[in-house]
């Protein structure tokens, strides 16, 4: 076999030298031969968290019961405050867990087009992820607001170039992705930010693909709001609560459309009028999910132990691995790399695409690879360093050539909506 | 002791004739000594619910990792169908699980609003649950809408006579509490959706406080619209997913404003603009947390077999004795009944108004009863039949008496904010 240069023996040898290495045994990992590159997708089970989650259903909600909501009252705010200090770069009192990643887009974006009157357009990269683009042309098909959607490279982002020409006087909002879920392609929060700034626009920023494994400095980039997920590199578990940033000085200044009583100042004392708390959780609605909440708190522990910063550190080796695998092993059999080349500016996974990619994701599944397929005809290869091994990578690829150099993908039946 | 003619014995009797009874063994008891009280604000952990949590944890989770999304994604609609064929009195295809209920209200009475141009008016009880009445507050603010308050009896309830009054041409909404959060007072769902339709105006149920015990027939008395919550007599746990519900007719007809990927037509082909899903999952927004929504199946497992109509009857027993034994015993201490007198007109929970009430909160929780206080100077006692036992009923209000005749409370602090 070639190896690109490459042998397993080489993996080896990076796995033995690394120095996260030990992370991977406080991962559930049920089955030694899954080669799991989607941690881009659902990051893995932590072993600490099984209990964790039993330990609030049994003795917080069993034996607790409504008692304890003295303790899960804070949560939102406390898991906040993790997250803006150890991922996202923000303060305190900046990050509030809450919702999902859409709903909390839905509103901070409403609540800064509520707090841009006279502004008409909001900008987005026409690749942008589904949810953002619903959400957002809700927003602008409801007040009016014209949606300026800005064409872009499939495999290598919005251009600084592009965004610049979109920005003008009229332009109110920015949504962006401050890593992109299709190619990967990761934007410069701090120029973005001040570009906006520039003509008196903000940018709300979605960093579901860059939280745990892109350091995030919000506070020094300039950003003034953002959302994210926690279920991927932040491995919180499938569909967990999502989390939004305002910047302190912001918050006071924005109003969000849904006015529910976990924002209300005095909760409890079920006053007449809506009165929004001071601080990030008048951005919060109702009662939050304590079960999955439950799962944020180990998660975050093993992301705080590594570091964001070596994190990012081993995904980029490893996304390197992937590319140099993939230029030599794959792009023979039909192959193309569909993210940027320049490791600093890429996210942790790599997008390849290939005409059959829907049925390779298949035929790579039933080998015991998981990656995952996008529209159109891309294979994502997401390695989480917390818990993938650059033997995982290079047994991933490995296969990947195997089986379609045997043509095993064909072997599959096409999906009819899916044809490329 | 007096006894208010009913003795302890009696209610072991009760306990005994009752046909529901083996259903506490299905729920966690860790205290034997304490009397819960508090089913109408968090429901017990059924004794099935921890092992259903971990295998969704260790087994989808943990070892099916990504792939267990084949399973997740339909439990919004599935549960959805369980709760609208034994809770809801709904077809299948009208409920959904989804986000919180505050969420959920935001969305559907936004929807309504909008597909009712040209009226002004919503109409709300001033006392409704604060959630409802700040999530309208802030849609009609957005809107220029009219909030028209209707005042009302704290203790019976919005009247008949005073919502007919307020129905007219400007009405473009209802919104309304099957049974309130404070009094228990419950409405007349048929009988108030015909009066707002004469007018040409929806209603929106909040069913929160009666879904899983009153029986509900959304499709039979009319009902357009509804929302409500899962961790109450549902059991789902502390901040479960809410349920939403849109009458099958109107659901093409009505757009949500928080246009997420859930409800796109065709999810995965992420399409580049939205195009919502012909049914009820139109209405949901983005990824549900799915460790939280594993704890609801189990808990309509024991609703289910139970019945919501052999509850109700059971929960009108123990609000009568309820009722009984504090006309007996603590009235003559000071307290008053804050809850409509008729059963009919009650959901399961009975409200007493003390001037001391938050005070005798506190102290009943240190001698092992818990109930819940709320303003003004209400303590709510809620049994719920599935295991709920007449006995505790009946030390429950016996602790009461005790506790409030020697001054247990007032050596307690007063909270500055509660005092009345």
């Amino acid at each position: 076999m070639s190896d690109a240069g490459l042998t397993r023996a080489d993996a080896e040898a990076l796995d033995a030298a690394d120095p996260l290495a030990d992370f991977r045994d406080r991962f559930v990992v049920t089955d030694p031969d899954l080669r799991y590159l989607d941690g881009n997708s659902l990051g893995r089970l932590p072993v600490a968290t099984p209990d964790a989650v039993a330990a609030v259903v049994r003795e917080q909600w069993g034996d607790g019961l409504v008692r304890s909501w003295h303790t899960w009252i804070d949560w939102g705010v406390s898991l906040g405050d993790r997250l803006a200090e150890h991922v996202l770069g923000a303060r305190p009192g900046e990050v509030v867990v809450a919702d999902s990643t859409s709903v909390n887009l839905y509103k901070l974006a409403a609540a800064a087009l509520d707090a841009a009157p006279g502004r008409g357009v909001v900008v987005m990269d026409a690749e942008e992820f589904p949810t953002d683009r619903y959400v957002v042309q809700g927003l602008c098909r409801s007040r009016g607001l014209t949606l300026r959607t800005l064409p872009s490279d499939l495999d290598d982002g919005l251009s600084p170039g592009a965004l610049r020409a979109a920005l003008d006087d009229d332009v109110a909002l920015v949504v962006l992705s401050a890593v992109s879920y299709r190619s990967g392609a990761l934007q410069d929060l701090a120029a973005v930010t001040a570009a906006a700034a520039a003509v008196g626009a903000r940018v709300l920023w979605d960093v579901s693909h860059a939280a745990g494994v892109v350091p995030l400095d919000l506070a020094g980039s300039g950003a003034e709001l953002a959302v994210g997920c926690t279920y991927k590199y932040l491995n919180a578990g499938p569909g967990a609560p999502a989390f939004l940033y305002v910047r302190a000085d912001l918050q006071e200044r924005l109003r969000q459309p849904i006015q529910g009583w976990f924002g209300q100042r005095d909760q409890f004392a079920m006053g007449p009028d809506y009165d929004p708390l001071p601080g990030v959780e008048r951005f919060t609605v109702g009662t939050p999910p304590v079960v999955a909440l439950a799962a944020l708190g180990p998660a975050l522990d093993l992301v705080e132990a590594a570091g964001v910063a070596r994190l990012r550190e081993k995904a980029v080796r490893q996304g390197e691995l992937v590319v140099a695998l993939a230029d030599a092993w794959l792009a023979p059999l039909g192959f193309r790399p569909a993210s940027p080349r320049d490791p600093a500016r890429r996210g942790a996974h790599v997008s390849l695409a290939h005409p059959d990619a829907w049925r390779i994701c298949r035929a790579a599944i039933a080998a015991g690879v998981v990656a995952d397929y996008r529209e159109p005809s891309r294979l994502r290869l997401g390695p989480s360093p917390l818990y993938t091994r650059y033997t995982d990578v290079w047994d991933a690829l490995d296969r990947l050539r195997a089986l379609v150099s045997a043509g095993e993908h064909e072997l599959l039946p096409r999906d009819p909506s899916r044809v490329t």
